[in-house]
């Protein structure tokens, strides 16, 4: 049998506002591409829809900026409004350039601008540019939430990712990554499985989650907001329980402590 | 229509060893797929197999660790010969711990030991633990080598890839990455949003190369020869001329300098 991995953007996927019911947004979805939920599929969703339907949206005009923003403002000719939103999403700051503040978010991944988004953010009122969007507060939650819903309507075991896109320290180009996970193998441990010849891998752990999150941001990356769900079936691994924290580099291994 | 991407891991390939015509393997593990090359597919193969068929096998038997090897090699508590492998393979060594030396490989890109591979490795004669492989001589040349050979075969307009899998500095897991590209776009303009991890632009680029890398190597696998080839149908991107270099981060721009 023919080992196939098929990604599948949704159709037709409208704007997300906040309070939108995202689940029945992505079952909807599934009917009109046709898709009938399986046990083992993948349900891949962009941080920026969950993050609207969760009303993730901060006015820039109802932030007082601290001193310590005013100061990192000023070095990076960013936003001081936006920088104190930035802070207040950040457990530590790891760089900064003019336009770029690299953070360990509060969720504890590293990335930059914490997250916030600029692009695209329509406020329920005022001007846009003054609305900035917050990555979901806590994203394994609400994956597990869109798969509960997904799995009573389907019946189907299922998992669920949420993803962004995040730059690399040596390499050029953003590529999808996952920052919430529910029933999922975020991260596959081969150690100790031989190889043809009999050797033992020593280290061998892939970042699945990662992987997968970087296909479907294939699908979802063209359309800026069009194609914010993807299903994919055919994984070649089974699914089980994983977490976000499962992909997080202890502070204390990484390569530059 | 719906906009989906397909990704087929070629059926019954089998180990490949130096001198073997690796177009050939590939053309025929397509037609036992029942699949058809057509204009806009993508060839991704593992460099594991490339470096096989190039024949990039050194015995250890034949190395002589220099001064420099042998310090490293005490104290990252490896064999001195492979040591002197890795140096001989890297532009400068960023990070040392024990079992691992992080370098700039030759190519250009920041990996572990270089990306020299004792695993499933089995030379012409001699002890199979006296064989390591290295990383094809030059990937993007690799790639468009199988590519013309693809073309030229099927009359449609191809790329390919050459991956490996990765580690990165914050994140737990590998992960696939391209390290050979051929008629592939390497890195991808997004419009309409603010860079999120480099100098600001007005653009968002995409390493797409490595997204694909990431998504193909979900069937790869690890430890498995068995799927070194897989076919890539769907990307919602033109093809367009790309390279290596398109991926890698200038040195003085990277987030350490």
């Amino acid at each position: 049998m023919l080992r196939q991995l098929v990604l599948t953007a949704l159709p037709g996927m409208p704007l997300v506002e906040p309070g939108d019911d995202l689940p029945r947004l992505i079952l909807e979805g599934l009917r009109r591409a046709g898709l009938s939920l399986q046990d083992g599929d993948v349900i891949v969703v962009t941080q920026k829809v969950v993050s609207k339907s969760e009303g993730r949206l901060v006015n820039l005009g109802d932030i007082q900026p601290g001193a310590e923003a005013v100061r990192l403002a000023g070095e990076t000719e960013k936003d001081a409004r936006l920088v104190e939103v930035i802070l207040r999403e950040s457990r530590e700051i790891l760089h900064t350039r003019p336009g770029l503040i690299v953070v360990r978010h509060r969720l504890g991944f590293v990335c930059a601008n914490a997250g916030v988004d600029h692009s695209n953010v329509r406020g329920p009122a005022g001007a846009a540019d003054d609305w900035v969007l917050l990555l979901p507060e806590e994203p394994d939650r609400s994956a597990a939430g869109i798969r509960r819903r997904l799995e009573a309507e389907s019946g189907a075991a299922l998992a669920v990712l949420i993803i962004d896109s995040h730059g690399r320290t040596w390499r050029m180009g953003t590529v999808g990554v996952a920052i919430g996970v529910s029933g999922f193998p975020a991260l596959v441990d081969l150690r100790g499985k031989p190889d043809l010849f009999g050797y033992r891998l020593r280290v061998t752990q892939v970042g699945l989650a990662d992987e997968v999150a970087a296909a479907a941001s294939i699908l979802t990356g063209q359309a800026d907001e069009g194609a914010p769900v993807v299903h994919v079936r055919g994984l070649p691994y089974p699914l089980r329980e994983g977490t976000l924290q499962d992909l997080l580099r202890p502070p204390d291994q990484d390569l530059f402590h």
